[in-house]
């Protein structure tokens, strides 16, 4: 990491945009995540970066010849921009942080240039941030992976024997990846009750969420040319938050022998702030050890786990307060992003700009810290009881779940913003 | 079906193409399957129709004005054509009927036109015919389905009880998915031997095929809003062969709890040429009978299989003959595409134009109708004689493999092409 690009990341650094400064604000100076918003003034997608309580409007600052991204921030996705590669992501980063930091006039004092090129946050609309070619979703988190072979398997061997050797995954569906805020219809489908010897057709009755962070490819890899675990973390653009919604009861019927479909394909929400590798550069921490020591193509020197908090709320419907499901930290994961990315391309599978690498449920070793409802009421066994709005052992209709996320640092926080979504009655 | 649509699909109907007329062409002027084709005198990627020995060069058609499809036939991919919708796909297949009949001079004695618009198909570079937003593969064949669960559990409980109830699916990897004639390199992977405690890494050494066809989505749907099976087959635009290529040994040991993914990620080969369901209909067919009754959802009156003829050779390197490793037909298949269509948009996942959906691994009754190496050599235990080249459990390095496919009409008939891959040496 070069000198320039370090001083983005200073624990000191101000903004002359003062609720930038606030240290609650999940977008301080030193996270600049980029997102594609539209407002009432421009409804035109277009590339931003979210700073306090402010949009940048990256297409006006471009056309004012103060960044310079080959015109890739008009498109209403970033991927044109994310393929330009590393060294311009970098150089948008080190200009808009000098363009932002206390004292420095060039944008603040040009008032015409200001009202064309910060859009207030709240006004604005959100769009999903880049268009997703392949979405793969893991399944990395020991905690939750245990959990979940006591509950449908065998508590005494939890674990399956390749969970240890590999960052198990599986190919999610990308059309339906949507943005935060997006309301999620429950999904009507199979269910098998225990009762009857066939299944009926009907709602679902254990919908669920899953806590997750996903990344998202900044670099792609070539069909049979693997990414090297230890350069994988160059090919990462940066990270989000996910939902990875689930019906329990359609998921437990049709998933053997070849995995999960109907149960998740119906809605997978993301935050719509990617914030960078560069961003988190100063939370990389260690992962948990890992025993037995990996296949060498997934070694890796270093650390490379980050400490992400993370929580999750629900609100039920009509409700002032929201109740805290559950608390986590990304930094538990056992199985690194770059060794997701290694293994994900070791048989020769190409990744391209937009890929979605989901983490996998999140879950600590408690059930305050657990990632699912599935887990934290034990299939429905031990239900939860909310602050305002009665239990729940799964969802009901009208919650709205809100995921959160950040990076806790020495007088602010680099901040996800929100991955939030409600749920509407199924279709009848 | 109107009169003229009907018309191009009289069995009586003639080219002045001469080589159109041969029974044995894949290509007669009933059949007008859509693709994408360049050649050394423009090597800019555009529409063609296959007829005969030649290609039909869409974009010069349509600069003459002689068809009309709002000028996608210039963009290197068929998304924008087939996103015009139904009733422009059949208006250009009447025009081009018309065009191409014996007896109409229009484009055959307009020398000009026709050295522009008619390329020789052997010299052509055939290039993927669409953009694919996702790829979906299907188990629906019954007797594979048993095979499998023969040989992995248990072979008095071979069918899993959810199998009968719906068309099993998952997602696939959209990325690596490629024309016909890409060569494909053996994947490299988790190997877990009988012998040893932990897996090794190393090359597949079970590498299979998995003899498909796949249907490409004409018309998608908004997420919430599933698609009726009646009205199913309205969605889809034509029918491609697939080879949906498999690492057994990596399959085994990865596929628990989440479904195969390295597996079948490193390539999956499609035909060039896609064939409309309009072509299809003269030889449409009923569907297997279904006991029990599908739940609502997935019931269709009519007939909703196509009787296609299947056929997948193996050519070993050096050698000048091909041995036939299966013969089967489409027609097999218990599950229809409109029912998997319908079965996949159900919980409210939304699809778009370009979707490929594959039918899963077609297999009949016998071990010479087998869809893969797997069933007919017994999970490589019964060889296979070649008739030049020795014998094979599973693919050698510089194996050929060719799938072809055809509905038999009365002196014409259908074809789909090839769908070829030949097998790399792994990377060392």
């Amino acid at each position: 990491m070069n000198d320039a690009l370090k001083a983005t990341l200073g624990s000191t650094l101000k903004s002359w945009i003062e609720s930038a400064n606030d240290p609650a604000s999940d977008f301080p100076i030193q996270n600049l995540p980029f997102g594609i918003f539209s407002d009432a003034v421009n409804t035109r997608p277009r590339a931003g970066v979210a700073i306090g309580d402010w949009i940048v409007d990256l297409a006006a600052l471009e056309d004012a010849r103060l960044i310079d991204a080959h015109g890739t921030f008009h498109a209403p996705r970033l991927n044109d921009f994310i393929a330009l590669g590393r060294e311009r992501w970098r150089a948008v980063r080190i200009a808009l942080s000098g363009l932002l930091a206390q004292g420095n006039a060039t944008l603040r004092d040009d008032e015409a240039l200001r009202r064309r090129a910060l859009v207030p946050r709240p006004d604005a609309t959100k769009h999903l941030p880049v268009e997703i070619p392949g979405y793969t979703d893991f399944y990395s988190s020991k905690e939750h992976a245990t959990n979940v072979g006591s509950m449908f398997r065998d508590p005494k061997n939890a674990l399956l024997p390749n969970w240890s050797e590999m960052p198990i995954g599986y190919n999610g569906r990308a059309s339906s990846v949507v943005v935060s805020g997006t309301p999620v219809r429950r999904p009507n489908g199979q269910l098998k009750l225990p009762t009857e010897d066939r299944p009926v057709f009907g709602a679902c009755r254990k919908l669920d969420i899953e806590l997750e962070t996903g990344f998202i490819v900044g670099r792609g890899n070539a069909l049979g040319e693997p990414i090297a675990c230890e350069d994988a973390e160059s090919h990462i653009f940066g990270m989000v938050l996910l939902n990875d919604w689930s019906a329990r009861d359609i998921q437990q019927w049709e998933y053997v022998p070849l995995g999960p479909f109907n149960a998740k394909t119906f809605a997978t929400t993301i935050s719509p702030w990617i914030v960078t590798l560069d961003a988190l550069e100063p939370f990389r921490t260690a992962t948990p050890a890992q025993e037995p020591q990996p296949l060498e193509y997934l070694r890796h020197r270093g650390d490379h786990a980050f400490d992400i908090e993370l929580q999750v709320t629900l609100r039920a419907e009509g409700a002032r307060r929201a109740t805290t499901l559950s608390r986590t930290n990304f930094k538990l994961m056992y199985w690194s992003m770059a060794q997701q990315l290694a293994h994900h391309t070791v048989a020769g599978c190409n990744t391209r700009v937009g890929d979605l690498m989901g983490s996998g449920t999140i879950s600590g070793p408690t059930p305050e810290s657990c990632g699912s409802l599935l887990e934290s009421t034990w299939n429905g066994q031990r239900p939860l009881k909310l602050e305002e709005g009665g239990e729940r052992s799964f969802l009901q209709d009208g919650d709205e779940i809100t995921i959160t996320g950040w990076c806790q640092g020495d007088g602010y926080r680099i901040g996800f913003g929100e991955c939030a979504g409600r749920i509407l009655a199924a279709r009848a």
